[in-house]
């Protein structure tokens, strides 16, 4: 038997096919992990659920900002210095709206606004986000499916210091300097999963809930119908990976935000937070002295690096989790 | 005296505000006029009204590429050596939307894209067409009012050998290349001149056909209700410059679309179509052996140069169109 043929044998083999994983995930942490998992498993057995809390409609054009990193980075094509948008981009677009005296405060680079076009184009002829996100990935060559958590705006409100925000203003227009007071996920309740998301989850040999923002980046996913009762029911296989690192974040402002709202914000924080769905919490060799505490939640524990700065670092900690 | 005091006193004189102009237009034909009306009266007395005829919605985007050619050219910002566009434009979006398989025959530019964009939010918000045109041309320091002919869509509809297509269709998808056998104005019937057309015909010394094609530029802003009739009022005041000079248009496939529906490709054909409301008819000197029969019609010929390769050349006319 050739080599080749053996390769696509092994492709095919029932013990492959059963690898599937799933991954809950935001934007820019997310997308650190999601390129080892990418490169260390198969990337056609592995599926995404992102986060679309933080979508916003800017000049008409709807904007899905953590489905697009997660794109572009499994694409890669993505600025690996800002973790999103595209490498080489220009703002020639945006400048000139700027001069029609447009809102410019969120960055739309030339590259990046094709997607935006062609993804409200979509939905204005009557196809999903799901759909769209679907044409994107495939036209940019990604091997792996990335589903929205729902198809339906459930777009997430920062109740802060200076009144009602959408999550982008606090985040990008605002720099995450109001005292956050609540979160919301306007329209949660009547928002459906996409298709596909609670199927990945059942499916999935391992779930894996990315080092993301736990309350405004998979808090908007756990809050979709039948997510949270779906993770809870696999909650053996569901490994989370902390996203805070001695008492900082990883990424973000979540170590802030949990802090505004009476949350603590280390690892044992989180791990409260994802007690009732986690099997298996990992945090880093610096968070090791909570590993007690949150064994105490009901879950394991697992130690290992999770701050990736590098490609390698990426891989190391996808390979880890996949091994455990 | 001063000088400056003078020249304020001027332009604040009675006989000067009574030196208003409208001008109906089409696109790259009308806008070397223009350009030289502008630059030859006082732009603030010049009240355009421009075919909307070619309006198209692409990847959901409101596009009306008469009012951009006349806008960006009375800005200073056009291509012109494309007579459209603007200077300098690169198509970094475009490129990454035909990467998503979408149509990408029809130009557009990074920074046009964000004037159709500023267009579209606007329309999305409530604004009207003409309130959009106004945004854009102040924007750009444009100091003549330039008006749509009317805030409803009215796209232009060639029958042809290959079925009906919309007018950009005909025109850049298909070059024009497909027999014309028919042109509809769609919706005209229920479309209202937009606020400030009827009023500034009425309200102007004199009214210029600009030299754009009769049928598709020209032809939609006079199928607007009210339109016809109310230059039929001025007659005597209206000039109208032929886009046709020896047989041949000055830009475009006017020639050959007057032909192919049974018109004669001529001045004289022209001048047929427009001799119910025009005054004056101006023909280049190459086509006087026909003033006489275009006489006949019922209207009175000047004769001058009328190809306008040069800024001189736009000037030229426009004095001379002024002076009549």
């Amino acid at each position: 038997m050739s080599s080749a043929k053996r390769k696509k044998t092994a492709r095919r083999s029932p013990a492959r096919s059963a690898q599937r994983i799933a991954a809950l995930a935001g934007g820019v942490g997310a997308s650190k992990l999601l390129f080892g998992l990418y490169a260390e498993c198969d990337p056609e057995k592995l599926e995404i659920i992102v986060n679309t809390g933080d979508d916003i409609v800017m000049h008409g054009l709807r904007i899905s900002p953590d489905l697009d990193i997660v794109t572009y980075t499994l694409a890669g094509v993505v600025d690996a210095a800002k973790g999103w948008g595209f490498r080489g981009e220009t703002f020639r677009t945006l400048e000139r709206l700027r001069a029609y005296g447009r809102e410019n405060w969120f960055n739309l680079g030339d590259l990046d606004l094709a997607t935006h076009l062609h993804r409200s184009a979509l939905l204005a002829e009557g196809k999903t986000l799901g759909e769209a996100a679907e044409s994107i990935r495939l036209a940019l060559g990604v091997q792996s499916r990335i589903l929205p958590m729902s198809n339906q705006p459930v777009p997430t409100i920062i109740e802060s210091s200076e009144g009602p925000l959408h999550f982008q203003e606090y985040l990008v227009k605002r720099r995450a300097e109001p005292v956050v007071r609540g979160i919301h996920f306007e329209n949660v309740e009547i928002a459906a999963p996409a298709p596909g998301v609670l199927e990945a989850i059942r499916g999935a040999r391992r779930i894996i809930i990315c080092p993301s923002n736990p309350l405004i980046s998979i808090g908007p996913i756990l809050a979709v119908r039948g997510v949270r009762e779906e993770l809870q029911a696999r909650k053996k296989d569901v490994i989370a990976v902390c996203p805070i690192v001695g008492g900082k974040s990883l990424k973000g402002p979540s170590d802030r935000m949990l802090a505004q709202l009476g949350y603590e914000a280390s690892a044992r924080g989180v791990a409260r937070l994802y007690a009732d769905f986690t099997g298996i919490f990992v945090i880093d060799g610096e968070d090791k002295s909570q590993a007690e505490a949150i064994r105490a939640l009901g879950m394991d524990v697992a130690v290992m690096p999770t701050v990736m700065k590098t490609p390698a670092q990426k891989r190391r900690l996808a390979r880890a989790l996949l091994a455990l």
